[in-house]
């Protein structure tokens, strides 16, 4: 399994062809036919889960804590495109986004529901591979699969996913409790998602041009990982619990560093300052996205995807977490009067933008 | 409000125009400007609602309560023709398909969930349409907005809706609990739907030939709402809990009775008898299927998208439901080994056999 999601040679090319060369054809299942044969390996692992599929609703059980919600949806050739996306990493992804959520509130994740809508282009075979990488992904997070919905489209797939969580009343994280002299942190290193995406956008061009050339990819196999197969903030939410640490407040960096840091000021009415030279960027990252003569803190602030925590943290808790590996403090909450803030290397101040792409204005 | 719903004259000929004629690009507002815009009458009515849009998660409540969850998904040209529906009926019937699952546990809907993708051919004032239509439903059924995904499509729209709902939990029915003996009920009337959406998509071609033909459509009024602006069986719900039935299996019609039927013998492992002359089927709808050659008893057991409600009684309730209005008797649970069978009014037996359709079968 894990061969198979770092070995990234076999996703070059053939990804396209599999899902073309048809195997089995919905319409000779139908749609509870499909049902049945997607969720045949579900098994349901958490007490709060008292029944699941095969009923109009699922129905859990959450006395006394908090039940989290929230829905992620994604759009073939918006979110995703067939050409570089193994079906069984867009799986995978599709729920990791969704769990990301959940750790963004200091919650756990416990259920999914999914919603899927094919066209016919896909074969039954196809979608089994998709479940394969969601499967997958509820079994490393502990998550079970209580229900959904499948449809066909007329437009490609399109797949949005439900996740439900809990959380303790009094340890749920918001994003509008910052107060000013926070400390403002992040885990992991930012920018490999979009280096990534770039990689594979430059290998599709060259696919197109010339379907026989054999790249290699192996100098970039960690910003490709990124972009197609991230993980969600379960460490860095149990680092912190296990450090005694609850963040004053907390967002899951889905479309950038500087829009998740600017969405936490906005809902605190704070400001804040951050410094460049303080984000953390893995050296691939940055030699990649130089090849497309971007800079790195660039990709870092404004590329997407990357589904590490951005949280705040009470100056008081500073020598509790000053040493934890892959978390790193980049900044801190300021007074809202004194606006949101981006210090250079050189000390020069600017104002904080979010440049993170708008889907609405890539489109055809 | 109603007269807009009740008075179809507005509906022909313009919907599709009118979402053409653009008004404001959604690319000009951006993902967060348009969620804050839809959701900018989002009000909180119900306590088990702590927090809603504005984290990454919603957060709610349900102590000693299930909670019931499900999620539906509609996609343009497979469940909806933008030609004849308007975006404020296709949103409330996006919502009342989704309530009518948590009715169909014996529970009451509380939250939802909108995930949306739509194509830049959608301006700001259709979306806002649409959401008119969802606020409206949830308004009637007393269900909060929490949260949802907004996205860009490359092929037309899709919504999927993930309702929250509770149930006490001795009172949650299953599919799975009729027993041999059990009367077998329906709400309302059935075949509607389909008589509808028989008469839109007519209409629909009438108007390629002829754009300047101007049809009246008032004596299908019945028909026609049944298919664009469905309810939920709130009513049916209550109706059973003030008159002290707990039914003993309910799904709701969907796919049409013959398959929800079927659903249930299955679930529960038993066999059944189905009468057809006790199927209620309303004059307008009898009437408009024989126009298109259609037995209404085939409309009835095979048309989907009624969403009355479905369920089984011990014989012990007969008293209790026999006189109820809109609550039909139409067979009986029988010992898995009998078979599903249904019983022609001249006595004569044959198979019961879903022929719902399979939306795979459809595509191009």
């Amino acid at each position: 399994m894990s061969d198979y999601f770092s070995n990234f040679a076999h996703l070059k090319r053939k990804t396209y062809l599999k899902i073309m060369n048809k195997l089995t054809d919905l319409s000779e299942i139908g749609e509870f036919g499909l049902i049945e044969r997607l969720n045949k390996n579900t098994v349901i692992k958490n007490s709060s889960t008292i029944f699941g599929i095969g009923d109009d609703c699922a129905g859990l059980t959450y006395d006394g804590k908090v039940v989290l919600l929230s829905t992620d949806a994604m759009a073939e050739g918006v979110h995703f495109d067939m050409v570089y996306t193994p079906l069984k990493h867009l799986g995978y992804k599709a729920c990791v986004t969704n769990f990301s959520d959940i750790y963004a509130m200091n919650g756990t994740p416990k259920q999914i529901l999914i919603s899927l809508s094919v066209s016919s282009k896909y074969s039954l075979e196809a979608l089994e591979e998709l479940y394969e990488g969601i499967h997958i992904a509820c079994e490393k997070y502990g998550v079970d699969i209580i229900g959904g919905d499948t449809t066909s489209s007329k437009g490609g797939m399109f797949i949005s996913i439900t996740v439900i969580g809990e959380c303790e009343k009094e340890k749920v994280v918001k994003r509008s409790t910052a107060k000013p002299n926070d400390l403002i942190c992040v885990s992991g290193d930012l920018g490999g998602a979009y280096a990534g995406l770039l990689v594979l956008q430059r290998e599709k061009a060259t696919f197109l041009a010339n379907p026989n050339a054999q790249p290699d990819l192996s100098q970039y196999d960690y910003v490709i990982q990124r972009q197609l197969k991230p993980e969600a903030g379960k460490q860095t939410i149990d680092l912190l619990r296990e450090k005694g640490i609850q963040p004053t407040s907390m967002i899951d960096i889905s479309d950038g560093l500087a829009s998740e840091v600017l969405h936490i000021c906005k809902a605190s009415k704070t400001g804040c300052e951050l410094y460049i030279e303080k984000i953390p960027i893995d050296y691939q990252t940055a030699r990649t996205v130089e090849e497309f003569n971007i800079l790195p803190e660039t990709a870092a602030l404004n590329g997407g995807e990357d589904y590490e925590l951005l949280f705040t943290i009470d100056q008081k808790d500073y020598e509790k977490i000053k040493d934890v590996e892959n978390i790193s403090i980049v900044g801190y909450i300021a007074d809202e009067s004194l606006g949101c803030k981006l210090v250079t290397p050189q000390n020069t101040t600017m104002e904080l933008k979010a440049q993170g792409f708008n889907h609405y204005k890539t489109q055809e």
